[in-house]
């Protein structure tokens, strides 16, 4: 049966308190979001996409779930099973406002920069995280930020902030020669030219004990990425492996954030917080 | 009206779709919620008196609520407004398993060692945190670790293991000719005699460039609470002022812990987390 056929069929069987699960990271199934909470169906999901396309589709999809009576949960979206957006949420609806959100969002990136130590060249660690499986089949989709930049939309969106992708600044970890229709072999073999500009970055932040990270600021409405160093009084700083980490600043957590800590990625985290947001539906409906 | 002619006229009326909110830290009010709860009244509170009282108590209110279909949450039992036992509830029904919970979590223990630096004396600091309004009235009842045991208890007991108080070891840090019946004026002279025990810990500590920090460890099943020395690379040497921290290790959080971290006292911050529970009672209902 074609995507088109099965919600067809879904709205026409009319299933109240059933839950849609999308687990694809594909863009065509959540053109479909709408019309399955339009049949008062409830929606689980660790796919970006749509909270992380136009604005209007982000505001329409979440209208539609409430005028329907039924739930849009995606946890997974930032952090896969770290409790980040339901708390964010806690602390809205209890009337506190979000200030300033500091992240370090990308396991992948944090790995590469956490293994990218004194000897090693840069195209080799990210040759060893894509070999480890960590980054995605073509390692520019992570370098590029664009994961990133989609994750700090979504909690910017939820933090308030009516923002489309276009108005976050971005910084492109892939070379400009690098881009663009190549094989990953000669993208390996292009980047290797880089490893000099990369190894200077690393040396300037290492000469002041300081680290590289790959951090996603949102500061009143402005989102920034950028790839920056932190010394040893930073959070981030002690940051290992491929950890994900959110720090809240709000009104009420004014003179020190609240810090979500942790792995962010990986299927059984994931798969549990998909999990989770199933079994609060089940509350809701209690 | 009485506390008890409160209750008798509370589930006279019959009031379901209610919230009792108790922000006290009686234990006498606790002696009620079974009433309250049997009156299909649900219970909001941060009061930890019902929760780590005898183990009997604690199962029969979690009964009582499920089978009257009342509600009975207490996130601020724990870190105030910080996710800690809802986000460990989240990962117990979705089939994780609790293996181990490091934290701090007495806020007045953090900042007291937090600003136990060299050329200090420990009953100054002590003092000053006391007239900062950090500690309890008496500054015993913070330094005798029932506070951060009744909140490990309810963790552990939360996260499935069947402990009661007296199953807990804890380090007082109350000397103890400084116990007992005393004005404040005379403890404190009392404790000055102890400075030089304290100063020897710390400069022992200091020497390996580690940190002291007052923990809970909750390791299968076992409890234990206290006084430790924490070097740079343990995740309670940089925690600052009166901050709270928790580390879970889980089945699936079992590589690296999830963290959350954050102020884990105050009017502001406990009030939140309180109303949060009360909207989350509003969402259940729908």
């Amino acid at each position: 049966m074609s995507m088109k056929g099965f919600v067809d069929r879904m709205t026409e069987l009319n299933l109240p308190n059933s839950i849609f699960v999308d687990c694809t990271s594909s863009e065509e199934v959540t053109s479909y979001y709408e019309a399955i909470l339009s049949a008062n169906v409830s929606i689980v999901t660790p796919n970006k996409k749509a909270n992380s396309g136009p604005l209007e589709k982000y505001q329409l999809l979440r209208a539609t779930a409430f005028k329907r009576g039924a739930k849009f949960l995606y946890e997974t979206n930032v952090g896969a099973g770290l409790p980040v957006i339901n708390t964010m949420n806690d602390l809205l609806l209890s009337g506190d406002k979000v200030i300033r959100i500091e992240a370090v969002l990308s396991g992948t990136l944090n790995f590469i920069f956490s293994s990218y130590v004194e000897g090693k060249k840069f195209s080799d660690v990210v040759k060893e995280a894509k070999l480890k499986g960590y980054t995605e089949p073509d390692p520019r989709d992570d370098l590029n930020g664009m994961d990133v930049a989609r994750k700090i939309l979504i909690l910017s969106r939820e933090a308030g902030w009516d923002l489309e992708l276009s108005d976050i600044t971005v910084e492109d970890l892939v070379p400009e020669d690098c881009r663009g229709e190549i094989t990953p072999d000669e993208f390996f073999a292009r980047l290797e030219k880089h490893d000099s500009a990369f190894e200077s970055l690393r040396k300037k932040a290492s000469d002041t004990k300081a680290k590289l990270r790959y951090m996603a600021v949102l500061d009143n409405g402005v989102v920034s990425i950028q790839l920056g160093a932190v010394d040893e009084h930073h959070p981030f700083y002690s940051l290992s492996g491929s950890d994900n980490i959110i720090l809240l600043t709000t009104e009420r957590y004014s003179e020190r954030p609240m810090v979500i800590r942790g792995p962010g990625a990986g299927a059984h985290v994931t798969a549990a917080g998909v999990f989770a947001d199933i079994i609060r539906i089940g509350h809701y409906s209690k």
